[in-house]
């Protein structure tokens, strides 16, 4: 596939149905831009060497940091700086965009039963 | 405003109305989260230093490369890889969301009658 072609999320979120399972949809300047399902809690974390971005494309999704919560609706996004603890959460499924430094885990430092040994590129 | 603090696209394409004149919603590391309406033919340019990612968020619009036009849907995204000569049109008013590198003129390295000197956060 061309470096030079369009991605349509529509499509890229239909091929697969897992949770808190990102894929890798492009890159930009070092970092991975993923996509992923989620649904339910996630586990806290930080990641130390990177900044973390999400946007959220569809449901209510929600991250936790230690001074309290923060909701995302549909369209709305949030750069968690690095080094930060948060948790993502989601009452409902919820389909997010999210941008992580090349290579990161995405558990961060804190593997849990969610940790992703190695991301799919689709 | 906390850094930590969600980033509404709606509120911040809702705040603004002049086309071509990206604004910088977040930062992300050390690249600007920017959106811009846009309307018309851009000029050709290309940015050395740094790759350059589009998301449409509403609008037709169009990324015309050396070797032909890519078109993007609401929902598409492309990343154009840095050194890429591109000139984005929109038969009608886009909205779009970009990344570039902090600093990173809007036109790259060719200056045109569209080049803001200096871009406002909001």
């Amino acid at each position: 596939m061309s470096v030079l072609a369009p991605v349509n999320l529509s499509e890229k979120f239909a091929s697969f149905s897992d949770h808190w399972n990102p894929r890798i949809i492009g890159r930009y300047n070092g970092n991975e831009i993923r996509i992923a399902k989620v649904e339910g809690e996630f586990t806290w974390h930080s990641h130390s060497e990177t900044d973390e971005l999400f946007l959220v494309v569809s449901g209510e999704f929600a991250i936790e940091f230690r001074d309290g919560l923060r909701q995302l609706a549909p369209g709305e996004l949030i750069v968690v700086p690095r080094g930060t603890e948060h948790r993502p959460i989601a009452t409902g499924e919820c389909q997010i965009l999210m941008l992580d430094r090349e290579g990161e885990p995405n558990t961060g430092e804190t593997p849990s039963y969610y940790t992703r040994a190695r991301l799919e590129t689709i």
